[in-house]
């Protein structure tokens, strides 16, 4: 089979490699479709360090082609979607409800970074039962792409924020993480959704997803600005959905005492601490909070997503800038790099 | 009356000034004992500007002297005892449930900050039905006055730290808040409580509070000693309760994935910034929560803590390591300022 | 002034009171405009014993007449919003966060059962600060009114379902509460909303205002209903806002193992016991729980309900099928009491 | 093998049975102690329908004798605990937390009623990753037992009492349920827990494992006792640890508005019908709440609970009135249908 992998720091090829095998609790799936992350973006600049040849992705839908003797819930030939995430279901930290954590430490996420990824023309799947949700009829492949890491990451970050129904909400950055945590918020009953953006299209794409207003960072400060549309008060959430110091630090800022910090940014560029600043956090005593999480998992999280594209109530699609056929994806893969053309989300079809 | 009151930076004395005045909201209560905080002993450093002649003191109880006229919950004479911090239970703060947050950023921490404390022969507490806890006869003074700060404090601690039952937790530095946070970690049903502590006094009290084990942190890494005590994996919980950059890096160090730090301590000395260590944070997305709080008050809460000392579940009094007449005030708060003795708390008798 | 009294069981009438009196903490407001609350309908009949002459209603928003000299956030002139439960604040119930139990069981709801409601010329609030939410210049008094009770009583409904987002939820007979707690699950993120109502014109209204699916109970077994549009399973959440028993039992069996209960119905016609079937209960082990909630009042949520109106994010003023002015409020109540002409809301202007 | 099976309604018997199989995930067991449930009692007189040769148990404990060969946590030759219900950890209603519910509506609950129990000297457990808890050194077989079903389903009865610290609860019956629900809510922190016990040796029973009052409900109305011993107000949470109507009726009584009723009790012997009294529900809307489990599994959780026997917190075998051998475990059952000597809980060796 084909499969988009890592050769070395800053360079991706297309290469052959043979179709995964499984166990009797695993699954393998047939690719149709398939996301460019952001996230592998980093790891081929070099953040996290994977062997050559390790193949690449881990937002992919498709249809099972095998499955193991001990799998249940679904059958060779079924569509389905794969969460980025894919827990085991058993260990120590899935049992305690922290299944992106499964094993270990950010250990929920597999793809690539402990075992091939998904972009591939076949995949392989741990805990089938577990990860395995099925891809409902009225759903074309792009839509439920969306939920494999996009939408659930976005979904935590919202909840994660504390939103009280009615209340003020600032989402920090308004890439494909971001969006779709405006869109989230949005949906769990915010009152005042504001995005923070410098881009005109990806700002426009924030209103089109659920923002209110969208302020924008190169015209003063961020906090300040977010102060003034609430009454001085600030927001009762932020949501950090960069990755970046200055920006988290603009969260706690921004955020009003009794108020959540939540935090879905990627801060394994971002230098090796993050900094708080103490007044604005109350010395330590404001009765803000600060939270995080990683793309949560899971099939029945993920049948809860499906069946919100289902109802129509979101439509993250319009995250889907550009489309090639998988013998492309190493041009898409460059795009991604470069963020040419204001790309977003590549779709990748098999 | 007499009271304690800041004169300079570094420099306190007992002074006279008029019994307080009050408005039919509101109640003025004649003290009969009082403990020292540390808290004042950072206020008379110059870490919070208040004006000369300020009445120091946040932990006192006594008996009402005068209640205004709206006052439907106490009568004089009362025996109360008064949270270190008084919310006004209606502005905005109070309603989303934060009232330590009453007003404004740490507003409910009135006494000495916004007007005089209660280390005095009487004190002004506004909105009594709100905060007047009547006193259980069965209760000396001593025990009642470790609900006002100590007690409360200690209990936000371990009730934000999310111990689950039987779950591991760390309790770092065993000053007044630490042993009060260990002992209310015990009381919520922790399974492994463990105290860092280097002073062997201290940690001989942390043992008699509830403390299952004493680390040093003088012995080697504390966070290594933390995973060595949890087999590799960190706590499920982890409570500042020094106030120092190092020691708030370290609980998120010993926390496992999907644990919480809570923090007690308070970083008014500590620069202007926190930071947060980030391959132990997951990079943003390790699941790891981060909650603060600030004493919270409130009769009904004191109620439930005046409860537990009825029904001798905890005993607080282990604490007071000194005893001094009011008369002797300067002295003892003298002490609290070297620390001399082992001091821990000094009682003050009116 | 006018107002509308209750005479005697089953007759009310405009009468002459005097313009009520107020003590520090308290306002008197000039009535702009009301709606008619079914509760009263119930009050009239005798389900809860009031004096004759006792005004009834208790949705009602206009300006402030008179202020007390304590009161700080509102003064004479100011446009503002009065929720129907009117908390004091600092009571035990209000400090645990019951604030609906203000004082005692139910207590929170004063307007008619402790003292005069509010549809009349003028009418008192007691602690103006916690109750008095200004009501915002882009907003009608008509969108005002729907926060005072059937708004925030839906809220409620859903907030208590515990919907997890993309959930399913079924909302139990589509009056003016049943349709609120419609639109509200929605807006809190539900993935199927379905509603049960027989009645045609308000099975059409909860298609409007956010349900998915409408079922008639007149069409066979509720429950069994249910069940075949959620694949057997039953839904995550099932609010019951009809006050029945029949309908509270239906709840229960419609609800999936781990699901939420969430009643808003008044079951003061209800006899005197409410049954639980016990299979569909899991025996009592079922992990299915049972939650209630009264009408929550208090200015910070009135606020936040506000918000969703000024942001656009529902219309419940699609609830108002008649209007009339307050001289011919008899008539309307009379409309109230019959239900003729498919009547859901009443607006009555002053 | 032998093992204790059921014949047909009210009698059982020592049979003989091959040594269970298992699959590649599975693991089988050599018992080495157990204790005698009364929910086996309810099963042989024939509340639950099960076949002829059934093998009964569900608390025992062992060493393992066969892994499957995709079990990883644990080898042949460890001793284990096990809880009485075993999860799979990946259907639905394990991954929406509910594993109780594992499969369907008491699913999880598989000894006996699903397939051979445990009072054998073998037995099968399913998915033996998720279900296997290392049984610590220093702990006997007859403390680890404990953990199996009266400690988890005594702290899952405290936990969702929701139990205040410092707050007053009530648990009602103190069988071996009810008192471990006494010494789970002494262990959350209550401030005042109250046992209700006509028989005296369980009352003396209560009094040891925590209980700080015991009330006689020969001596008059429960909730009547109740009230007077919390000043009037209830109690925050009731516990039913009995399962009958009376008592479920009694702990809504007995609570106060915003309380929760905590329901542990098995009402498979109680009619059809639980009711509800609507005066003290506050017709639907006195933010009561009613939750319900059944025993949660996991080796998560029996880890943490074998950690509280470890460390001393509680000590359950104050219930083991009785100790058998395994050739005599036919007289054991019988005491415990005919409930005489004051049996509490059996221990049964082999």
């Amino acid at each position: 089979m084909k499969a988009l992998a890592f050769v070395e720091t800053g360079k991706v090829s297309v290469i052959e490699k043979p179709i995964p095998d499984l166990g009797p609790n695993d699954a393998v799936i047939k690719t149709t479709a398939a996301l460019i992350c952001t996230s592998d973006v980093h790891t081929v600049r070099g953040v996290i360090a994977i062997p050559p040849g390790r193949v690449l992705g881990h937002e992919s839908v498709g249809i099972v082609y095998k499955a193991g003797a001990n799998v249940t819930r679904c059958k060779e030939g079924d569509r389905v979607t794969v969460c980025a995430i894919t827990p085991c279901g058993h260990c120590d930290n899935c049992q305690r409800g922290f299944t992106s954590q499964c094993g270990g430490m950010l250990g929920g996420y597999k793809f690539t970074t402990q075992r091939d990824g998904n972009m591939a023309e076949y995949f392989f799947v741990n805990d089938a039962d577990y990860n395995l949700a099925p891809t409902p009829k009225s759903l074309s492949d792009e839509q439920a792409l969306y939920t494999t890491d996009m939408m659930t990451t976005g979904l935590a970050g919202a909840e994660n924020a504390n939103i009280p129904p009615g209340g003020t909400v600032a989402v920090f950055a308004q890439g494909p993480v971001g969006l779709c945590s405006t869109m989230m918020a949005r949906l769990l009953g915010a009152g005042l959704v504001i995005a923070v953006e410098s881009k005109p299209d990806r700002a426009a794409l924030a209103k089109k997803v659920g923002a209110d207003v969208v302020i924008d960072p190169t015209q003063g400060d961020v906090a300040a600005q977010i102060l003034q549309l609430t009454h001085g008060e600030g927001v009762d959430s932020a949501i950090e959905a960069l990755g970046h110091p200055v920006t988290f630090e603009n969260c706690i800022k921004a955020t009003r005492p009794g108020g959540t910090i939540s935090n879905v940014g990627y801060h394994g560029e971002a230098g090796n601490t993050l900094s708080i600043p103490l007044p604005e956090f109350g010395l330590g005593m404001g009765d803000k909070q600060i939270r995080t999480a990683l793309c949560p998992g899971g099939r029945e999280r993920i049948v809860r997503l499906l069946r919100l594209l289902e109802a129509g109530r979101v439509d993250p699609t319009l995250l889907t800038t550009h489309r090639f056929p998988f013998s492309q994806v190493e041009r898409a893969f460059q795009m991604m790099v470069t963020k040419e053309d204001n790309i977003v989300k590549p779709l990748i079809t098999f």
